[in-house]
């Protein structure tokens, strides 16, 4: 990894050794050691973002200048050996669900223009007091579902970067930042992060706090983070939890603030989920490929075959297309009929029809919705401890060709199990990058990361 | 009750059978028999407004255009016997945490003076569409917390109303309207309704959308119904939601759209809770003795002294002042200091102080204040099902003289574990108000209510 001087993709010859991502916690002792600075740091960054980001197209808004203060005060604190915290001074970007000081929060809608730019959101308002140059807002889907932005994939610009955290996923791909947020309700970080090569992490369910960020979805909504490295992911994500904490009433992130030594997992559990029968065949093969190197690292592999309990579990993972939909069809009737009030015409069809559905929905249709998920996280319960992990795919395919974000299906299984996943960027699919999904149980985020952490060294730096 | 004759209260000699409320389900089939019209029961309500509203100051914003219009409509749709919904028509008051279209949302702080009124909450919205005549912004604390605004109590304007839902309690009280809502982090609506002579509901955890509301402590904040009737509270909250929803992700009301027949409950169980040690003596023995009627109509009653699982919920009770401040403290961090940025002078001592420990807080802080709650819910679950309530008073004594918003604590039961509570305006203290509170387990709201128009039936109709 040769983070600061990869600054252009060769098309369809993606390497996941030597992706050109941008890291930060090895940074961190040349900064101290005097042979780098924050401010340096920064400056590469602009210039990767003058080369990529014509198009790339990953942001909506970018403040340079204020970027800039904070890597100047940051490289100074450095120079005196007192860093504020692990993101000082660290380039950061905020997904446009999330309201950031100075900059408009518009989340992919014109019923949205100019709005905000008053205040931060839970998260930026840690990391801007913890040092962090916060750079530029990303591009998402329309309210964070599933009308594009004009983002391009960083490998392919003729593909999509996916979606919804389409912005963040493509500017670390392309080695433009170290790390930013993302927001998952279905597969909105999983899946963009996958399509781009990145580690990413979303968290159990409410573990970083969403105080300031406008989501349709609230229910199942979670904010996490994208970066360069499983060590970047963990460390930032696990700064805005222990300092804004997670959503009210939730514990936050459990752990240890640096991402500890790899960890080999002994046992994982494959799943197929009901996104396996449109999985592309050549993806299927290079799936089996992967299972089959980890075979040979002796990790114990089970499946739906040798256990009915999983087998159950993937039996209920099927019932998620007949309650997901309306659920959010539901929760979103409110925020989507004050943003259709600002006129028809600046909504998409999408969004109207699923603000329709709302409306035609009783409560005792969302309780079924809910009832529904609750089968589904009962026999989620059921298969715990059954494999240290499991291990599925991050989307069907790489990154398909067109402005279309994709499938997310891939990315239901946590979300709808309010469950930890991480994208670990270990494979290439006729050279694009594709991503391996690891998951667990709630609240067993650190013991994931530190897999992943496992993986990289296995699958990347051999 | 002769809801639309009493206009002025007199003071200090409060009559519980005679309170002077405003009630709105018995005037439906007036409307529908051509007798009566929501318009003229608007301009009713005006006119006590008019006398009460110069003294009672329970109004932060009104728009009488707005909702005479709402009323006209109303009107001619009862004309015609096709009202739209079970307040339609309905003169109604928002607690000004939540937004309301074309009134600001000032959270009764200098730091929020003109904000918002581009759009209404969850509720507002719904009970607009359901033909509610949305007549005012009623009095909070500042941001709902102990700062009190100028809101008077109705029955003796040298007292407080309570808080933090003192405008709503204060104009219910007063009969200047028939409804509206409140919201409760800890006593918000129990007590206020209770110095004011109010009926109730502070509903299970969730039960009532809260989208477009603010605030500071969201793991416990609840959104509930203050009305001139136990028949009203039940309606207008089931209104809500069944057409708002609850939190997302919450199941709402369970129930029926209109109140059933009276319940007499079998056996209550009598709560002390931490708060009957600071009870006034008269206020203690007027509470023995309402228990001494209850006993004479066969109610069974049981306490801590009949059953070890109460005495250890009684005991759980007690730790409730060891992790509720500082949970408010972490939770309320982000907000304030949003607050704060404007300028420390626009900001009471208490809240900076509150932030100021939120600042020095860690998530580990944060954690043991979530062990502890959950493990007075574990108590509480063990106690379910030993009576079919918990009976309790609503206050230590009757609203006290001055602006100090009164002592929370009766509230913290129902406030910490999640749990439906009313307020029962049953009866008179040293010629005030004094509520009974009946408590139950989540979910259990509609067989409280049916409990409470027993309680209405037995105490205020003989």
């Amino acid at each position: 990894m040769a983070p600061d001087t990869a600054t252009t993709a060769t098309l369809g010859t993606y390497d996941p050794k030597a992706p050109g991502l941008r890291t930060w916690h090895d940074a961190l002792p040349r900064f101290l050691a005097g042979a780098d600075t924050p401010r340096a740091y920064l400056e590469r960054c602009l210039e990767v973002i003058e080369v990529r980001e014509p198009e790339v197209k990953a942001f909506v808004a970018m403040d340079i200048t204020v970027a800039r203060k904070a890597a100047d005060k940051a490289t100074t604190r450095y120079r005196y050996g007192r860093p504020l915290s692990v993101v000082d001074g660290m380039p950061f970007v905020i997904k446009d669900l999330y309201e950031v000081k100075g900059m408009p929060t518009e989340l992919n809608s014109p019923a949205m223009r100019g709005y905000g730019g008053d205040k931060d959101c839970a998260h930026a308002m840690v990391l801007r007091e913890g040092g962090a140059a916060i750079l530029a807002k990303t591009v998402t889907t329309e309210f964070g579902s599933s009308d594009p932005g004009p983002t391009r994939n960083p490998f392919d610009i003729t593909r999509t970067p996916g979606g919804s955290s389409s912005g963040t996923s493509a500017a670390v791909g392309a080695g433009m930042v170290p790390a930013g947020t993302g927001s998952q309700v279905r597969g909105s970080i999983q899946r963009p992060a996958g399509y781009c090569g990145v580690w990413s992490i979303k968290p159990t369910f409410g573990a970083l706090n969403r105080l300031g960020g406008h989501s349709m979805s609230p229910s199942q909504s979670v904010l996490g983070v994208e970066a360069g490295s499983m060590e970047d992911c963990w460390a930032t994500a696990y700064f805005i939890s222990s300092t804004a904490g997670g959503d009210p009433g939730h514990p936050g992130l459990y752990g240890e603030p640096h991402l500890g030594e790899a960890k080999k997992p002994t046992r994982l559990a494959r799943l197929d989920t009901l996104g396996w029968d449109g999985t592309e065949d050549d993806t299927k093969a290079l799936f089996e490929d992967f299972l089959g190197h980890l075979r040979m690292q002796n990790v114990d592999l089970i499946s739906r075959h040798d256990d009915p309990d999983m087998e159950a579990f993937e039996q209920a993972l099927t019932t998620i297309p007949d309650f997901l939909g309306d659920m959010f069809c539901w929760e979103m009737k409110w925020a989507g009929k004050i943003q259709r009030e600002k006129g028809e015409h600046l909504i998409s069809e999408a969004i109207l029809g699923r603000i329709a559905r709302g409306e035609e929905m009783t409560i005792e249709d969302y309780r079924r919705c809910l009832d529904m998920r609750d089968s589904l996280r009962a026999a989620f319960d059921r298969v715990k401890g059954k494999a240290d992990a499991f291990v599925t795919l991050s989307a069907q395919g790489p990154a398909p060709v067109g402005m279309a974000v994709g499938n997310p299906v891939y990315g239901d299984i946590s979300a709808c199990t309010a469950a930890p996943a991480l994208n670990l960027p270990l494979l290439a699919d006729r050279g694009m990058p594709m991503g391996i999904q690891l998951l667990g149980h709630a609240h067993q985020d650190y013991d994931l990361a530190l897999m992943g952490r496992w993986f990289d060294q296995v699958f990347l730096r051999d």
